[in-house]
């Protein structure tokens, strides 16, 4: 493991005069600095002090303040909403955290073209209002999108539920300017819609994590704001019925939803539990399907549902519930929506598990889950994306279990779920990212690649002060 | 410049050897050779003979043949059908041309994934009608896929007209089989649709053109096929009308057409003289808009072109035309499509530019191409991308200038054009790629991400065998 310097007072006044305002910076304040010591990835025993946290309001002050570190051989931890579930902002080594907080301008929405230009920090709940008000759509939507920013999610390539219609983030990036671990700020891609001149190197940022710069400026991409959605309930006897509708549905209405979600059994008792609410059939069957649709206005949308209402049924569904209007919309979506809520009622650092699997794969991981469950006698509830075949198990903490155990014993059995997931022909993350808490997993699941990106990695960051220790 | 061997018939014997058929070689027979030395870039000025070419039938062949030629300093230049247009697959250093013709098999069509597994040598054309028999579809459609493979349309990440809706051919590629240029077999991606476990290596190789390996298989994200289709045709009497038109069209409508497409009054005097068709309003109006929707019934389909037309003539269109059966669609489309044969009829070699700028700086692209054209006395037609603010001018050369004078003043125009539109927050290339026609341009329009680029190469390919003097 590489040595890195301390952040001595010495430069914390170099950084005092770049950023020329004290509000700017925490340090050797223990209780404002813990809250930039851990993310949403689990137990506290994950959370680690960084030395000063900086809150920037400029690139340059970025630029001067990495050039300097890159200098001084101090650690750099780019950090977002800390909303983040692989510990990808957790400052293991200790020394600077940059917050982007700060960095929270929609700068432009550019209706001519389509375009928002807006700072990392600014919550995609904000951007997802903003645009809405022009008639306009982000469509990278994430399931965290009311804390999560926006610079987060390109961060990991955040995923969500709208992925089997529209991609994942890194679909609705056309550009980013990044201030490169020595300094140099580079403005990959912009407002345009096609390049074909050399390496998509945008793309490498995405999903980097931190490790290759940081984002000071994003370039989204705009959609019209579809006119009508509904939502469709779907209860189903098994969990192989409800996978096997997903791809003859979108064949035979010729329509793609823009989200098709799944929740167990397991789930159903611990979220009803907590919202207060009942499904219909909840104690007959073995999984749910919420199906939404977009369309243009009230007459296509009941083409659609009609159509794939009748699909459903004939290929097995027990009910098809349809809500038209947004009362009974967030009825269907509360039960998902509050998934990881209610499991946290039951323990505060539930871990999520993020596995991917090709959709058709999705019965026999879940049966896989289900083994391992019975194995270590621990409760794993599952929902996750049934569109793109992304799963979200997440082990319960077993009451006689104490939190050190718990750490070793989650990791493990979410460590078998994923390698088998990537043997698959799936991946150890489908859009929680690798943090440090999977490192380990990425170089045993995607060995050849693993060794390209850490030569990639270290051109990039020859110092290696980019967020250090996570994926490699 | 970096000297490399000759292939020598030891060398020559050594891939018979690996190949094991006579008929999978060219050695040393001009007249067939000859047809590997160029493309579609224009002049026979660029052609280039390689020394051997070699048509291998299986990955194992093309990874024992790179790995020889690693290590015996011989170039190789990949080539799909040749229909590219920067010169990407002209072997300029001799070498070895491994033509992917007899990888052409597709694999797979995973109608449960909604995945095509395919061999880089498909023709484009052939997989769509395959998939559509299906009643699947591949959104990822370039305007030349009569002829080109999809090999080449992911190392180019070729565009097309519907890049508006879909994106260009990298949003559709969910995996690539690389031969590295040590001969080494990575597989990128796969069946999975998301994946946030590491650096997006996928989308270093979409676009690469050859530079950094071989593809040898290509997973291709399928989407349900389209009902319905309408076309519109559009006459303006200006082109800041007909550009003014594109974004407030999918706001109002809030839909997404399936290709908006542009052509110039310059483009149309040589196309109706071609295919002898007259065009409404054909001697009134500077530019025509070609609209495409897609939908999922009559009735939707209906719904909006009746809401589209009326959007367009509010907004200042001439006129709409619509197209509602195959018939009337073909026509609409054989202006655009006859584009470049039209062309050729009078130059056999009119170089094709290709730029790209954000939608919105198309009035002012199209301005500065009408200054230049004026300067040098060159009629420049263009047609081109308008929902994406891709363009192709295409100078024509005077009768009175030779084609040796001609390579050079055709680029000098190019050159110009193109570096105006990187200065647009465009780029120099939206489409085609770099070859090695536009590699000066690369270096000088994006010359701090082109540092990376070339670090990037360096330490995948490091002996730089594979397709050198392309892009660097």
């Amino acid at each position: 493991m590489k040595e890195y310097n301390k952040v001595t007072s010495k430069i914390v006044e170099k950084i005092k005069k770049i950023l020329k305002n004290e509000n700017l910076l925490i340090y050797q304040d223990e209780e404002n600095l813990k809250s930039y010591s851990n993310d949403e990835s689990g137990g506290e025993y994950y959370a680690h002090m960084p030395e000063l946290v900086i809150k920037p309001e400029t690139k340059e002050q970025i630029s001067e303040i990495v050039k300097l570190c890159n200098e001084e051989n101090i650690p750099i931890t780019p950090r977002g909403a800390g909303s983040g579930l692989a510990g990808a902002n957790i400052p293991i080594y200790g020394g600077i955290v940059i917050s982007l907080e700060r960095l929270n301008k929609i700068i432009e929405i550019d209706a001519k073209n389509l375009v928002a230009v807006v700072e990392p920090g600014v919550v995609t709940n904000d951007l997802c209002r903003i645009v809405s008000e022009k008639g306009l759509y982000y469509a990278g939507y994430p399931m965290s999108v009311e804390t999560s920013f926006i610079g987060g999610n390109v961060a990991t390539n955040a995923g969500g539920s709208k992925v089997i219609k529209y991609g994942n983030t890194g679909h609705h990036i056309l550009g980013l300017e990044v201030v490169m671990p020595d300094g140099e700020i580079i403005e990959y891609g912009g407002k345009r819609r096609k390049d074909s001149s050399g390496y998509n190197l945008l793309h490498l940022f995405i999903g980097s994590e931190g490790t290759l710069g940081i984002f000071t400026k994003i370039y989204v991409n705009l959609i019209p704001q579809p006119g009508k959605v509904v939502d469709l309930l779907v209860p189903f006897e098994s969990i192989e019925k409800a996978i096997e509708n997903v791809a003859p549905l979108m064949r035979e209405t010729k329509v793609l939803p823009s989200a098709i979600e799944f929740i167990d059994k397991e789930s159903i008792k611990y979220t009803s539990k907590y919202t207060g609410m009942k499904l219909p059939y909840q104690d007959e069957v073995e999984s749910y399907l919420i199906i939404q649709y977009e369309g243009n206005n009230l007459r296509e949308i009941e083409d659609i549902y009609e159509k794939s209402g009748l699909t459903l049924q004939k290929n097995g569904a027990k009910d098809v519930f349809i809500a038209d209007n947004r009362t009974n919309s967030e009825k269907i979506w509360r039960m998902r929506r509050n998934w990881l809520e209610s499991l946290k009622a039951i323990d505060p650092y539930v871990p999520t598990g993020d596995v991917v699997v090709p959709t058709s794969k999705i019965p026999e991981i879940m049966a896989y889950i289900n083994e391992v469950s019975k194995e270590y006698k621990v409760d794993i509830p599952v929902a996750g994306h049934a569109g793109d075949g992304n799963l979200h198990p997440a082990p319960l903490k077993p009451s006689k279990v104490s939190p050190e155990e718990w750490k070793e014993l989650s990791e493990e059995i979410l460590g078998k779920i994923a390698i088998k997931a990537a043997k698959m022909g799936g991946a150890i993350s489908g859009e929680h990212g690798i943090g440090f808490i999977k490192k380990e997993l990425l170089k045993q699941t995607k060995e050849k690649e693993y060794t390209r990106m850490k030569e990639i990695k270290k051109i990039l960051d020859p110092n290696n002060i980019m967020n250090p220790g996570k994926l490699f």
